[in-house]
């Protein structure tokens, strides 16, 4: 294979970065793949992190020493954050989104991958401070979201179920209040799923009294897991008060007027 | 901000490409972006798809005339397709995967987004030319996989669920036999989210007999959409006959030995 100048080996590099957010790369790796010089790897990616820094399209995060290298980290500034969570309000103050009993059309959002990718980016930049291992969803609806956000993250996903399933083996469950409609539901983990002490982001699409979230958190305890934060796409103006205090939510929904057909949402990004 | 240099906008024109396999992009966007000629975003991108397609790291393709540009699609090699199948089959063959019942215990990889990711991308590349609209599938383990394979391809991913739900709207449904447990179910699809004539890209994580996906296949013809394939990371190789006829699998699960432990996986890459 001819050896790469160094436009092309920075076209490369910022490929295999992009791929995998949140992987540690070694400068060694790159170096043989490349066959060059640690040095010049070095100077290309501080090339590569200061354009990427510049122009407002992630980060790349180096870790010294022996278990050292470098890792892509996807940053979504507050101004593009802003402007996110602006244009998801605007696409779904959308009148045809209003179906009988007063819901809000929101799975063909949701089962975007681009809108799944802004948005986990999003969660991704609010919560890596809080060092999550793995981040967690309960079905269905909030899975894409859930594993856009754990591949920015470059960290598995676990999923929480309604029920268990034999093909997960043995499991754990607890019961909870699903808050708006004060029916008692079941939540399961696979055992294996989550590791003791780890910190687990929560991740879901839509949040009213906050039944389901506090039903993750209750699950999470069970399993000896810690709770690293709590992000929701949407979250409901009432109840005001919620099962659940802490929470990101990137848009509030305050209400559908079924008969003027009008959606009032607002960007939030906070509760 | 300051114009940058050719190596620095190459990195930059990456990562943008990267984050959106499948958009067309125009290029003016990108001339007026970088503040340069549009000769020279062309010449950038000779560069980066040279590179790409060398490397194995997918490819640019260029749309002529007034309504063209180019798109980054990803691309898997015959090769990286092989070896991808094999490291497959080997963690499946994994002891510690065998559930009570002869199941295995898949759903770390399916919710795994690098995994998922690799898969998308592997079966984007085997369908891309069939030009689906769409990609769909049934809730819920195949939706990371659902999901990743509409990125790879640029296209919206549809839910197809067990039941329909009040916050979707008017909805197609059929039954169907699920074909190992010769049970009757239910499947549909939200009438807005399937154009009529569209060409649909059906995604599973497993198949035994069949069922499932023949059920897909019943509901797209109920609401007036044509298949464009269908994928699945698994397939059983026991029914031999299914009640599909033509699918792409990753790799065949031949049988799992509870007693002396063993799970036995082969690589496939078709039927």
């Amino acid at each position: 294979m001819a050896k790469l100048k160094r436009s092309e080996r920075i076209a490369a590099l910022v490929k295999l970065l992009a791929d995998r957010p949140g992987h540690l790369w070694s400068l060694s790796q790159f170096a043989e793949r490349f066959a060059t010089a640690k040095s010049t790897i070095s100077d290309d990616l501080s090339l590569v992190k200061a354009v990427l820094d510049q122009e407002g399209l992630g980060t790349i995060r180096t870790y010294p020493g022996v278990a050292g290298g470098v890792t892509y980290e996807p940053r979504v500034t507050e101004a593009a954050a802003w402007q996110l969570a602006e244009e998801l309000a605007a696409q779904l103050r959308d009148p045809q989104r209003i179906l009988p009993g007063g819901f809000v059309y929101m799975t063909d959002l949701l089962f975007s991958p681009t809108w799944a990718e802004r948005l986990g980016a999003l969660f991704a930049t609010r919560f890596r401070g809080e060092e999550p291992d793995l981040v967690a969803t309960v079905e269905t609806k909030g899975i894409p979201l859930g594993l856009m956000t754990a591949r920015a993250l470059g960290r598995p996903l676990v999923l929480l179920r309604r029920d268990s399933r034999v093909t997960e083996g043995p499991s754990v469950s607890i019961t909870y209040v699903s808050g708006s409609s004060q029916r008692i539901a079941t939540m399961s983990v696979p055992r294996r799923a989550v590791p003791q002490g780890a910190r687990v982001l929560l991740v879901d699409d839509f949040m009213k009294g906050g039944g389901t979230a506090r039903g993750m958190m209750d699950l999470m305890r069970e399993v000896g897991a810690r709770v690293a934060g709590l992000g929701v796409m949407i979250a409901t103006a009432e109840p005001a008060r919620k099962l659940v205090e802490d929470y990101f939510a990137v848009a509030v929904l305050e209400g559908v007027d079924t008969v003027r057909r009008q959606v009032r949402v607002r960007p939030s990004l906070g509760r």
